[in-house]
């Protein structure tokens, strides 16, 4: 693994916006089943996905549901089970109550805050397929209040019984029991819109090909949608302290995910640099995914020596990580100093694994430079607030004077006068009847 | 003022993305400053708003900030401080802090909240520039603690000193005093991407014309952007018990802002829906800006008349409108049942006005149909969250097993192996020592 002087290394990359022919194709697909609902949602997956199907054959049964559980070993229903428990815990500690300001001349201000209606989780097909991004997208939603929660999910080619029986184990027991067999840009359109089976939501979430993000982009606006996600990434950041095949490991361990992922340690330590580079090679050898992992260290991976821990704190701020690992002596002392980071793993026993699965705290996480601004799923990307005002005849005659020279201020007479009237009624504008 | 029958009436209109032209030129200047910083901002300025400027001429003065006080009536300071104090009260108790989750194992999880570290905020010239924006825009980044905060608004056409001095005021007493005159897609080029004279940003927000919205479309990714506003609108739900006067002053308030803006009053009473419309013509003959009001009215404008107070609801429902009025008998009794609006105001004395100006909750409000998934601004728009995840020993040991477990399902061998190479160290993977 090689190793660079600090630089003006950047994690942001391209996004990819597709190709004019891909916007075109899912603008057609998404407009198709707008208009045509079921008609056009079942020749694209005959036509997308090799799969015939009539309408009554899109949701997945509760028997099928069943089935699965005894696709699937005892000890991983054990385990998703613990990690949905973990999941839920940590998530029900940022809900929050709408709340009340209640002032002395008995005006009440507050935010109502609710719970999407009905949100579409979206779960790639194939390899893709992750049961604990299901966990991760569905229980967010329903620590939130979400009633009504559904997934769609490509049919296997061929089949209807080819959906992974690991996705439908992870969505039965995060409560999940509307699923429907159907992928790609037509399924984003039919939650987006409805069709006749599928009744429309109010967000999309959850990753997928190009032309799922492109549909995504499409519908925007008619629904919420989860923003797309880049190449995965960590940043170790490790002082001497560190034990230099935990670290290769953690860095591995992201770099398995895809050629484009990038895996970066960060340190002050000559040599830990060294160490780590040649455990890299050495556990990159065992690996059943080395290739892919092997192209990601070539051309995402690095290793940056910094001056000092100092130095490499600010290399870490300025590439705002979705991962960091603080695996130095004292990582308490180091995470106030983190401004940009989407999660943050302390310590030797905190590999970046725990987080992904188990822990708790979401694993969708802002990519590419955007933990500056953005934030780990959470729950309330499945909320929306309403601003209740109720203001007192008392409020309203003691402000209203104010209230009119700001509307007045900005040539807006009409609302002026819808305070005026109130006054005049109450004989404190002046004069009182009429205009 | 029309009246219709309950309908498929919807507040939804179409999304203006620009033509391709308006497209083609906005990411021009985008890429043009994004690459030649000052130079590029400073001959755009002199193209586009008619302005010669050189870079040290960008920043407005300290002195022509204090001169603006100078040039405003001393009520309207007055007003719009006690509207700041306000702003700020509501906004504060939308604040959170940070939180730990400490475990029996000796594990901590948590959420880490911080403030965005430098905002922009657009104030659009000319008539569009509203004193009232400024304090909803910057006053919820202020609060959430973001230390740097800038202002952005177009040079008046031909001149240094053309600033409108309400919008001075309105910024000096929101609390912010880094302001540059310059405007449009080049400006938002520069707050995403920074010039020699303006540092770069994380978040952009506040209103503008349709290259402004296409540049923040574009910067979008390199930066976070607000979400684009449509048409303004307001509903009014009411039953016989409401005053016709209040109704129609309150409709016609928003109808003076723009000729797209939409006021709606849904009742299931004919005499009250008789008499509003009687009383929108007459108050609207007697409004300077009657012209635009009417055309309001006339195109976006609708008493629909229901069965029933119940139907009411379910029709305000499927609007979900920016603005809701409650002006029925016993409002409490009812704004349970409100799924969907941005703001409820309650009562006859809570008329629109007073919460665009002066109670406190933000003016900046979803509409066209989207407050079914989105929230008015407030605090959390400016902040960023990071999971924190220390994992104990103690913690690993137990949950080592089942993360592995995990990480195999899903065909990612080098995460288990993280975990692995731990739990063999600690002696806890079935061998010790080696692979």
């Amino acid at each position: 693994m090689k190793i660079v002087p600090v630089q003006d290394f950047d994690l942001r990359r391209e996004v990819d916006y597709g190709t004019p022919e891909q916007n075109a194709r899912a603008k057609q697909i998404v407009s198709d089943v707008k208009t045509e609902g079921d008609t056009a949602l079942l020749r694209y997956t005959r036509e997308l996905d090799r799969t015939e199907l009539t309408a009554d054959m899109l949701r997945v049964t509760k028997s099928e549901l069943d089935a699965a559980y005894g696709q699937v070993e005892e000890s991983f229903i054990a385990a998703i089970s613990s990690a949905a428990e973990n999941i839920r815990s940590f998530h029900m500690r940022e809900k929050r109550n709408s709340w009340m300001d209640l002032q002395p001349d008995g005006s009440i201000l507050g935010q109502i805050i609710r719970p999407l209606k009905r949100v579409g989780v979206y779960v790639p097909g194939g390899k893709a397929a992750y049961p604990s991004s299901v966990l991760m997208n569905v229980i967010p939603a329903q620590v939130a209040g979400v009633p009504e929660i559904v997934m769609v999910t490509p049919p296997a080619t061929g089949g209807m019984d080819g959906i992974n029986p690991y996705i439908l184990v992870a969505a039965a027991e995060a409560g999940v029991h509307e699923i429907y067999r159907v992928g790609g840009a037509q399924a984003i359109a039919a939650l987006a819109y409805g069709t006749e089976t599928i009744a429309p939501v109010d967000k999309i979430c959850g990753p997928g090909n190009i032309y799922v993000a492109l549909a995504k982009r499409e519908v925007y606006g008619a629904v919420d949608i989860d923003s797309i996600a880049g190449p995965s990434e960590i940043v170790v950041l490790a002082d001497a302290s560190a034990d230099p095949e935990y670290v290769a490991a953690d860095l591995l361990s992201q770099a398995e995910h895809d050629e484009m992922a990038s895996a970066i340690l960060v340190t002050p330590s000559h040599d830990l640099a060294e160490r780590v580079s040649a455990e890299v090679e050495r556990q990159l050898e065992l690996l059943p995914r080395r290739d892919i992992a092997s192209a990601s260290i070539q051309n995402y991976g690095a290793i940056i020596v910094t001056e000092s821990l100092k130095e490499g704190i600010s290399v870490v701020n300025r590439l705002a990580p979705e991962h960091l690992e603080l695996m130095v002596a004292d990582p308490m002392a180091h995470v106030g100093l983190i401004e940009n980071a989407g999660a943050i793993f302390l310590g030797a026993y905190s590999s970046e694994p725990v987080g992904d699965y188990f822990a708790g705290p979401n694993h969708i996480i802002p990519t590419n430079g955007t933990a500056r601004f953005s934030s780990p799923v959470d729950v309330d990307d499945f909320i929306k607030k309403s601003s209740m005002i109720y203001y007192s005849k008392e409020a309203l005659l003691k402000n209203g004077a104010a209230i009119m020279e700001l509307a007045r201020g900005e040539g807006l007479e009409a609302h002026a006068r819808a305070i005026e009237v109130r006054l005049k009624r109450e004989g404190k504008a002046g004069e009182e009847n009429g205009n």
